[in-house]
């Protein structure tokens, strides 16, 4: 704990056997309190010990042993990778013997590759690197340092690039790669498609979620955070430190500033120049409402042009009375 | 058939080849009719023998031979899995060589692993269970009896947690990790995520289809079915019998109901304590009327102020008139 | 370059190094425009050579050399296949030995199979068909000739098949399989489920993309497209010639004409027969923006039934009026 600094407050012996939630947390469990909305749950806890913020700091007295950090949920985020690493098993073989790793690809010798993996020719994996089971890194792609990818996923993949003819669509081949930068994790299943002539980049700590689709040729900005399901089309170029929410989607060949937010199951169909929260999802309702005013909504245009007319004839109307009344 | 029940009405020894659509059928075929939207194929079809309920005894009867049964679509779920059974090749392998087990793991005597499968240290996979090819069990995940899991199913990556700090997103370790009831069956390229600190948990008699996202810590309750492409997001608590629709989307931290139907690409962004059917999609039109209804959407909230400002000036204009005419 | 013709302006001996896009290339790079939104990229492109259509014809001559083509677009896609051709590495396996073929696969003579793909019992692979890493082709299912598959796609998945009971939900077993034509291309961890009775249908020339899912008895029409993420529930009919973007969706049992374009995240809830553009996407706006709109939108059915009333207020006023005047 030492490592992670905090003013403990209470019992500096107490033995802690787990993590845990505030709400099913046990006197043998560490527990924390970063969001306001769970400060109910703090009184009651029956954590051995609980992270807090100084503003929490009275509360957590009147229960028991407590620690105050000026962030609690960092705070917590860092313990949890000291438990791990605490808890981590003997290790076993850097290489899984079952992944096929072509002898012109380069593995780092501190990289770790798991069972069923797919190296291809060309490709490189950079140090403290983890590909856990069943990835697929294709021919040529480089992934950085202290990257994790989870299984399932697939790294350079053909972009999907296609021309029309007479004879039915022509195979664009996909002649780039894909570069991802340092402190990258990628989740299950996720796909990176390799760019079409120039190179499909993943900027240092881009954090991604589970079943994502990249695009061949996007360039994803340092720190950007995607959300399950999120995809982002051909040719877009997200900034750094953006959000984009599970399931949300970027058109391709639109490009968003830094620090700009997208919304679940929003479609950014034009490009953003400023960072905020963007959104444009049909608000969910019980169904008989939802027809009633989704039928109206393909008659919006001509509502507006009838709120319109409305005005113009109350405009006219008072005029016509005066003169009528004259 | 005898296993099954129902009242045949006609050639008992006819033999049958196969099972078909009503539309399709052949004179070796047996048919069911369980949707009345298909009523009117009955009388032309050529199915040697028809599957029916009471209600469609007298049509059925003008045509051929037929079996009677309250509910013909159980009734052809069943005959489905006899037709299976009957079919079914000689066993192969029970855990296929290419699949990787780890030693501390625990696979029942009666489960099927396929080809190029993972089952990392300390899973467990119940009775009967079956994982088709390139399935992933991660480490510690729980996996109940008669489950069928279908090819590239990753179960207990991690989910994606991630605390933000000024040198960028500090990974929070995921320590939970997945259990799975009995009964429960997880489509293709399906990801359920581990805990953060608790278990995910997916209760008896789940239907998952294809390419779904089950974010870490939630809870999905009995016999809840979700199509293809929804997702549920992090500690999101689902009850029993609840239906998402293809592309159905739950937030985090949501609670629904026993008996919630969620409509298909619909995004719940409230907790829902009431059974029904819910809603919430943008109706389809040709792109031009679509246009026009969509940029007037943008300003939907100021054509609500415009009539509200009609409404009022209708109110005033009569009592106006009134002054002037008296 | 004599095997893709065009006319070539300028030095027939310049020695070309790659291909690139306009606005990077090199004085060693080809490079093209077709779309005319970049015409004004052409003028200061470094390229060494540049593919056009007539119209750009003299402003590429005022830059250097340049070869004419009627359609440069699909004259570029040629020229990848023949720089992949040339740049293509020594032979490897045909069939890599981590594969799992069941004997009774077939397997074409000219087909390659990558690392870690399962392909089982009755299973047929086409010639020059090309399965990439970690491809699953199930039990029956049956893919044509030059087909590219590309890492994690799973074809011949159980389709989603289930008859309620009260004892929860009973599986239709899956007894159909998959039949994939000639010339289809088909992206990472994208699944397409087998039929129920009757096959699921890919016909020739069909391009999907990464992440897609085609439910079970799924009619897919020749030479159509779709994008990223998108899917197509069960037993839907699409035509020939469609194009589906970016996580467009189709529910089931409907028929889509040939020449239907879905719009990106537009989900199709009836049959068209009237080939076309289709959209159904809620328009992304500030969040704040979104915010009051939205909810103005749940109201949108009873503020129609406001302007009607204001209305028939109006047209009622005048006749009160000329009551009160007269």
């Amino acid at each position: 704990m030492d490592a992670l600094g905090g003013d403990l407050h209470g019992d500096a012996t107490r033995i802690i056997e787990r993590l845990a939630p505030l709400q099913s947390a046990t006197p043998d469990a560490l527990s924390f309190l970063s969001n306001p909305k769970f400060h109910k749950d703090l009184a009651t806890s029956q954590a051995g010990c609980v992270i807090v913020s100084p503003a929490a700091h009275e509360v957590a007295a009147t229960r028991g042993d407590f620690i105050v950090t000026p962030d609690p949920y960092l705070y917590f985020a860092r313990l949890t990778q000291l438990w791990k690493a605490h808890l981590a098993p003997v290790q076993e073989d850097r290489i899984h013997p079952s992944a096929v790793i072509h002898p012109q690809a380069q593995v780092d010798a501190s990289a770790r590759i798991g069972p069923l993996c797919v190296v291809e020719r060309g490709a490189r994996i950079g140090a403290d690197t983890v590909l856990k089971a069943n990835v697929t890194i294709s021919e040529g792609c480089v992934i950085g340092a202290r990257c994790l990818l989870h299984p399932g996923v697939v790294i350079g993949a053909d972009g999907f690039g296609l021309a029309p003819s007479k004879d039915g669509w022509v195979k664009i081949e996909q002649l780039g790669a894909v570069r991802i930068g340092d402190d990258v994790e990628i989740g299950a299943n996720t796909c990176i498609d390799r760019g079409a002539l120039d190179d499909t980049v993943i900027e240092d700590g881009v954090k991604l979620d589970n079943l994502i689709q990249i695009g061949h040729n996007c360039h994803i900005g340092r720190n950007t955070a995607m959300a399950g399901c999120s995809a982002v089309a051909g040719s877009a170029h997200i900034g750094a430190n953006c959000t984009i929410a599970g399931a949300g989607m970027v058109l391709g060949h639109l490009t968003l500033a830094d620090g700009v937010h997208v919304s679940a199951a929003s479609l950014v169909t034009r490009s953003i120049h400023k960072p905020g929260q963007y959104t444009g999802v049909f608000p969910i309702d019980d169904n008989a409402s939802w027809e009633k005013n989704a039928a109206t909504l393909r008659h919006l245009h001509s509502l507006r042009e009838r709120v319109k007319s409305l005005e113009r004839a109350l405009e006219k109307a008072p005029a016509e009375q005066n003169e009528k009344t004259s």
